[in-house]
């Protein structure tokens, strides 16, 4: 199979980034990022999520963030929602893409969000009944694809389920998540091979974290099975690679870098890029997550 | 092509890692990491350098070093040695097998060993000749592979000529080294693909260095090419992960945690190796360069 010639990254740095986060930072300091990446040229940015500030408080003022940020003609601008109320805040925000989640481990989904996994596929009926009715696209998420921090090892055809529950469901495009980042490029291939018995690999998508340096290599692994959507993280965000108990994300300089490296277009400025990861950084105080970032230092 | 079944782990944290990091340690310290290696299960290790110390004072005392050693059968215990005066230094001191290296890039060769890429082959000479005579086993380094610092971009075939001239001199392995660590998975490829027109693969060792994330991807290509044999350094000795100016070594915990996912044998214990990893950073004072060994500190 020939290497996808396009990709599309999806920005998660401002959601699943910053979620992960210890210091929440301003509203006007989340809109300055959403608004420097619309500028480096990514196509799909998840802003926020409507989640209670009293879970999630890095995630307060998505409504306004929403508000704010300077919407770009061709740019998704996206909204992680839980659940229904979570939907109808990002609706009445003006949210045009929602994205919803679920786990491919028992234990995960219980110690995660407190129900089995076929409960959180039912709450998500309605979100995807009112999505449909406000036409609203729904992009789906699948954890712990690769593995579970309580169960170990995941069926990749459990991994498939999910995922073609989620799509049979109406989400559009299904992100495969390895949460805790112990996948390597065997078992991702394999992987994929499963998953898109039940759902095509172009409404495949794949979301790697960096936990154990893997992430690229994973990549590179689903580009050779012809899946041309990644998840990244602006500078890492979401993942410090120096603290214990890094979540990892994997940095989208990191990825962007290979991915010019191997002539695939994504519309993205790498430069841009890094200077919007830079100012990040700083704010929150933290090292740059991309190596990539560090090695233009110099 | 299927992945080879084992693969090879050549160790340069001794020699390449504590060359490149500041603070020079005793020889003692250097036995205890040599010694902790052999445990862990490498079968290669490169242990020091046979140089003037006024060069490369991180590099005194390797004599010392491979006469305290306990030496296991089955494990190779090399030296570089750049020159025939270096040659004689560690024959002196009993080294079986030794290392000699070139650069793929004129203006490098220049800048870091003062010579044109000829007239560094024809310093060898007499170092092959010596070898020979004495039954040493030599190993051939080539640099800047994917890149070079000051002539930017490197012709595959300029690498297969430097790299061919080091096999016909009578290296039994060359070993292909992204210095500046800027290849990608694709030319990666295009490189063994070239080289090996030159050179059997089972022939071509991988040394990539992880400075911009790239390694453990390059890895996956080269495996996927054929190539069975790989220079990683302990803790990503020699490349400060967090410092500017890194050289950035890639690190033998990370590489062998995909190789165990991909289900390719290679005799090392990880568990030992990120022991013996963690002692030598703590007595370094650095921070582990491994995300593995970071990932597992949880």
């Amino acid at each position: 199979m020939p290497l996808p010639s396009n990709v599309r990254l999806v920005e998660v740095g401002p959601r699943d980034g910053l979620q992960n986060e210890k210091q929440p930072i301003s509203v006007a300091d989340k809109v300055r990022l959403v608004d420097d990446l619309s500028s480096a040229g990514l196509s799909y940015i998840e802003v926020g999520s409507f989640v209670s500030p009293k879970w999630v408080p890095q995630m307060a003022g998505s409504a306004e963030v929403f508000a704010q940020i300077q919407q770009q003609p061709g740019i998704t601008y996206a909204a992680l929602t839980p659940n229904l109320k979570g939907f109808e805040g990002a609706l009445a925000a003006g949210v045009k893409e929602v994205a919803v989640f679920a786990a491919a481990s028992e234990a995960f989904s219980q110690k995660n969000i407190n129900c089995s996994i076929s409960e959180s596929l039912e709450r998500f009926v309605p979100v995807m009944e009112a999505a449909k009715a406000n036409g609203i696209r729904v992009r789906g998420y699948v954890s712990c694809v690769l593995g579970c921090p309580y169960d170990g090892a995941i069926d990749p055809q459990q991994v498939a389920h999910v995922a073609a529950e989620l799509f049979a469901m109406g989400c559009y495009e299904v992100s495969l998540g390895d949460t805790i980042g112990t996948g390597t490029p065997g078992a991702t291939r394999q992987l994929i091979d499963v998953v898109s018995a039940r759902i095509p690999r172009d409404k495949l998508a794949g979301h790697f974290h960096d936990t154990y340096g893997q992430a690229l290599a994973n990549i590179y692994a689903s580009l050779l099975e012809g899946v041309s959507v990644f998840d990244s993280s602006v500078a890492g965000l979401g993942g410090c690679p120096y603290a214990k108990g890094a979540s990892g994300n994997v940095s989208t300089e990191d990825v962007l870098y290979m991915l010019n490296g191997l002539g695939i277009n994504t519309g993205i400025d790498l430069d841009q890029l890094i200077s919007a990861g830079q100012r990040i950084c700083t704010l929150l105080g933290r090292d740059n997550g991309s190596r990539v970032a560090r090695a233009r230092q110099h």
